[in-house]
């Protein structure tokens, strides 16, 4: 189970082994967890919070390397939170945000070739 | 090295070892490559490509399940094939597409979180 914004959404039924294609349901699902993803910035910004050596970062943390300004950040920040891609994190005063890995390896895994899951699982 | 349209383009610079983030240019490629897979009907079109027993198919294969037309079929593919998502094979008046799949695994790594990928590769 994973859960985008307030929406509970269950793996989408891409079974390579039973030939089963995905439900369109679950497309309209991915494509918009897709969409939060494809964005120059939003990359960037993933990326560094992965590359940071605690795994997590302030907006404050981000807006000198990614160049932008801190609206600019909390908008993208924003927009990946709800889609279930990062988690906040408030300390005090201090929002920390991180990576929810189970929903990145989520799509990673929709992506991977059925023959190499398959491989994966039987072999 | 994979290829994304005519472009020659080397795999992100994402190394979560050095903690070195994804650079600009290729944050701006690779959320091209995204863009082409985040619409739920190019996703089902990928889907029903991968699930199909030869692992390819044509136009005509794909309008019914889809429930769209032809052109609108077309328009999808080539968007795909321009991402270098998916490869054509003309066989006499037939096409058939079927996926790249080094170029799906390319983007399933990218995404995986770096410490999954670093335990892969050093352990």
């Amino acid at each position: 189970m994973q859960y985008v914004g307030s929406a509970k959404i269950t793996t989408p039924a891409i079974s390579p082994l039973a030939g089963e294609p995905i439900k369109r349901a679950d497309a309209e699902r991915l494509a918009g967890v897709l969409k939060a993803f494809a964005d120059p910035a939003r990359l960037r910004l993933i990326s560094l919070i992965q590359s940071s050596p605690s795994g997590e970062a302030s907006v404050t943390d981000l807006t000198a390397p990614l160049g932008l300004s801190q609206p600019t950040v909390s908008h993208h920040l924003r927009i990946l939170t709800e889609a279930g891609l990062l988690e906040r994190d408030k300390r005090g005063v201090w929002v920390y945000y991180r990576l929810v890995p189970s929903a990145i390896a989520g799509i990673a895994d929709l992506l991977t070739p059925p023959r190499k899951r398959a491989m994966k699982k039987v072999r």
